[in-house]
């Protein structure tokens, strides 16, 4: 356990069978909080094999043991994505935070194209600890977002776009660039990193 | 003069004295309207011996003969401009379609890390047939400015940054992959090109 | 419907299912025209089976509920397609720009290698309101065509070609520094963003 | 005033008559804490002529007034430099963040080619509520911090190097793909942003 | 047979019926000892039915022939993974060193996120004549282990990684601009081409 | 001497003493035909003052000695430039052809944006044995020209442009993805390249 | 049939269908030499069923009819590979310039790590009109060739290689860059350019 | 001292005071072996103020103290340099290895566009323990040395070159997909970095 957060597995380009090995061991103790993130269906399936109590949300890909996340401390997380398109990797930032102990909201579809669907929110982004903003394509929003509270912007590019969005390129450079000082930026479709990093600002200090 | 509109000079990379000889024989006909862009000091005093009442302007560092515009038909082009540092790009877009014909409002720094300021100038920029929208470093201003009008947007990336800004390509890839639909794009710092297209989609037809 | 134009809904990137959702909320109230965009065979199987007479064109892939356009007003588009393989692009284009109500002509294979294949079509080029010029490889085409044109020209680089095109980037570069006046461009294989700006820019006003 | 916090005027790209006119119009109203980041010789003459009791740090090129930083509120920041190159970086990351009213400790010249020097101050790196960590050529350094402490990591990509470092696209690049949780990145040389981050994370909730 | 070492066969782009004509050419005269690079399990068919006691490693995807490596000579050469992910590639570089007729030890999971466990090791680190560190991601363990030993450290960037990683780029370039002196770089995945070379290194002289 | 062709000596990043040497070997024999490339007023009188005459192009910045050329043998040699900024680099490439014993011919200012001023050539391009064409920005130029002619075309990106030409990168790109067959491209504003193998190509066989 | 040369048809990007009726085509007319370059199974079987005596070449995936090419004329043309993986693209250039007209000669797995293979076919390469030099990896090979010969040299990168070859960049790089005189550069894996190309260059004049 | 070898300071982005400073406190000990690289006029000077007998190479800009290298030990390093250009690199990674203890001879000016000129030092190269071969614009030179030698090939590229070198990029990435096994590459222009490498092969074990 890295630390005294639940301990991550990232699944993509491991086996199921190794991945099943993992859970074996995790169900052998029935002590560790575990992420299994990136988790396609063989993956998930080799899991509940051994944790049939674990959660499996197909959206995030992300299985966490146990199911029940602890009660919430700290200040409070929000989660906002510019289109359906991002939600699975917003999601995958809202469960890690969840499952790291933060009460999480989370916002889809208020890209800066339509700005009124954004400002209609600006009770819930004020009242956050912390915020991950998730984009691809123009990766605007979390410039915009930025420029409207005074919690940090964990900004979270996305690979959602084609041509010359370059699998989220045009996205992480944008927010590299954000004009609005509070902002800072993970890995392109980073969506654990994003939410552990939201959980650890807005912890119980 | 190509097409009807105004002959144009790309200074850089002339000499003064090859400007110079232009100048010359712009000023043997004075039948031409001519517009010298990209031009230093030691190119506006070559164009200004031989063109005394050529105007220069020297954020856009524009020189235009004959000094006066022709009176404005058409519809209204806006030039709207991220930051005070985007201000002699969009003062050559302006200028440029002033030149050409058309009415021309300049709005100036209205980032999208302070929302209210564009918001405040609502009226003006649904009041335009067409709007040029320059902006550096994370080139979010016309994917929120595409969002809010029905005119066509003209988006104008610039060299404004540093670090990953490198140059523009920040601004240019997050405004190639913009959300609003009815967004194009043109050169870096090409103010120029961006103001004589807003004055061809603003023609009187 | 976003500011009095067709909804449009983009396929890629969703589930079947998801868009059949989309097509059956469309049914229920048989009132905003819609256009789905980038549709694969299962897509369209989705949509139709809630939207039987929607018209489905398979190069193009784009769905249209209601079939008939509208009648047309405004001034006319034309689309020109550098090559073969640049007609599905170019054929998204075409559609979205019909569907947004305007008349529509498409010349294909005018490649520049073939000079006279494109000069044989200057009647119609001249005749447009605003044109879109989709190539890949070289991207040369827009700026023959800006320089031969009055009205705007919109540059749409498209993914045809091998090696160092770098699926449409070089075309792309190519298009943004166009020596013609008046061109602009989208992002790569963007029919529906340059279909929707050239409907825009010959709109009646 | 920002959302409470002090003023940034950002020199580079303003002239030094530009910077001065600011600087005279804080000194009018002396209420409004200010900073004025990357300022050359020329800008801070311009500065301390109308607030001639300003700080001006010649390392971080920064201006500061009034010149006395506020008592520090909140948990203390740790910003930490991989090498003396990176000094101004750093001491910029530092200042701001000691101007927004936090305690803030500099360890420098504690690359990742000598472990042992960065393992000496782990007691100082756990007792920080947040950290930056500046490093250029490989940018290896907040992978490991990340790896020894708790609390957030702002890694802060530096230009130094040469060759292969692209002006610190390799940093950046190792920083975004850092393999510790808890790691996050600005944009490359942004010191002030780096440290008005982690002045917001501290901040006395 | 290349100057003295055994031959390779790089098996990727070559079909299962070429790679059989080569092991059926070395089977008749069964004299120059042969590594199958790149093998996957039709290449691995296709050999083991000429050289049937040749060794296949599934791991690294290569099959050796004769099945019994030599005996060591020269100096160790220890090869490092930062992660398991990184194991097939490291395991490559093993093998090779191996055939070539050195001693090889191979440390695991060792990534900067936890330096205890490659500080753990430094005995068996300090040992070696040469070493092999493959990483991916932000590729920073060899910068750190270069600062611990006093031999030459080979650094083998794999493509492990997402995102802002480029199949292998980050790490490739955090390598080339090492602060600890004495790393040197060879291609992304090039397994082979390190190994090869610590076992030059190490060789009896 | 190279292989029968005149000797040429680069004289970037040589210091003009060094260039002098190399001048003063040569006067000393008065044997070699010899072309001193990219010489500056330094170079070009430290050429001077050993070979006094030697003839020097301040446009293409090279110096030849002996100052006249040898009669022309082969094929015609055309040399073609977009625009008036592409000269220095033609014509650099035109001289070298003639010094290498072709009869040349240079045509200036045909971009493709007036394609009227090209096809008003067709006549001169015909009669070539080989085509230089030089052009920087799009890079348009070679492929409307390899569609114009049988004879093999040498495509020569110059560095003019601004922006996302990048340095004559984009006009590379298009050149390498030219639709026209026949076309081959040389590196960016390697006149000298372009001149030596048109004069290659068209040499008497 | 363009400018006296066999017609090419491009299959990739073409279903069967689109070849098979563009073969009927040519068969009903019988007149047209044709090159049906980039041709897999289908599109092959597609041609044969209409032109059943065509030749296919699986190889380089080239389908020529009429069957026989014509007498040779002009000077012959040498075609290099460095490796056997380039060995596809070497030889739709090779059939390219015999069915243009050439006598064509194919050197294969010559590359410059073995020197002595390359230099023991010095006589071949030196009785070219004009060779093609293909490569993938390094790129190397040209450079080499090119110094040993007087005739133009055709680089032809090809996307064979791995990691930081990024699919042929590396090798294109390299060729634009050779330090030897004559030669140039056409797009990666563009086998049929630089065929055309060589029978250009070495057509009877 | 790091790890028992001399000292080195890297003087670009030091000031003279700060490197004058470093000199001093040497000066103070008289016990420590320094390299001083990278060092410009004015470096020189401040450092000979306290170092009066230390050796300056203008060529390297490199100093070291004392002045005197130690007598050679281990096996022989040979590093050979493509062109004239390359020479101070070339000469950096000379200096570097004959200061840690080696015996080192330096080729120069053995591009491969002329083969003999290499293969005229085949003895040369063939006796050393370790070779450093320096190139810049198409990086060819150390695929053919190494298939020329049995010892490890160190390959440094150098920034020498125009255009598409890309200040030696394009050499880096030749060096990297070298086909010849056994070559390494370190950063470009780090001559310090292949000495020092290359002194530590060829160590006395
Ligand atoms: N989705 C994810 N994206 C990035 N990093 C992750 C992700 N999930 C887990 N990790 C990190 O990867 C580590 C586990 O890697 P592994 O040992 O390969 O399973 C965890 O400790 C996390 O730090
Ligand atoms: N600032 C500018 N940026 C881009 N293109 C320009 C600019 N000014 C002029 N041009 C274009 O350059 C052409 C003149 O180029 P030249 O003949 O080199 O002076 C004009 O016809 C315009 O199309
Ligand atoms: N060193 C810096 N790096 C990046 N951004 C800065 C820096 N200093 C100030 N800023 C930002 O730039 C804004 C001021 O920009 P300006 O109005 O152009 O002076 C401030 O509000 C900060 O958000
Ligand atoms: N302008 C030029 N651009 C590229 N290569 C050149 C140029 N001028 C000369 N060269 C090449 O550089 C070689 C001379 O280089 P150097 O020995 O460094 O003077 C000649 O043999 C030519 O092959
Ligand atoms: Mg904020
Ligand atoms: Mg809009
Ligand atoms: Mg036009
Ligand atoms: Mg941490
Ligand atoms: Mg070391
Ligand atoms: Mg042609
Ligand atoms: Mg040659
Ligand atoms: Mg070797």
């Amino acid at each position: 356990r890295r630390r005294g957060y639940p301990e991550a597995i990232y699944c993509e380009g491991k086996t199921a069978e190794q991945v099943g090995l993992i859970a074996a061991e995790i169900a052998r103790h029935r002590e560790i909080t575990t992420l299994f993130t990136r988790a396609g269906a063989a993956h998930a399936a080799a899991v509940l094999a051994h944790l049939p109590d674990a959660r499996y949300d197909t959206t995030a890909r992300l299985l966490a043991w146990p199911p029940e996340p602890p009660a919430p401390t700290g200040r409070p997380v929000v989660v906002v994505a510019a289109g359906t398109s991002d939600l699975p990797v917003a999601q995958e930032a809202a469960l890690t935070a969840r499952y790291l102990g933060r009460e999480v909201e989370l916002i889809v579809d208020v890209g800066v194209a339509g700005l009124h669907r954004i400002l209609a929110r600006l009770d819930t982004l004020r009242g956050a600890g912390a915020l991950v903003v998730a984009a691809g394509m123009d990766g605007a929003l979390p410039s915009v977002v930025g420029g409207l509270v005074q919690a940090p912007v964990i900004a979270l590019p996305t690979s959602v776009g084609y041509g010359a969005s370059f699998g989220g390129i045009a996205a992480l450079l944008a927010m590299l660039n954000s004009c609005s000082p509070g902002v800072s930026v993970v890995n392109i479709d980073n969506g654990y990193g994003a939410g552990y990093l939201a959980a650890q600002i807005t912890a119980p200090t």
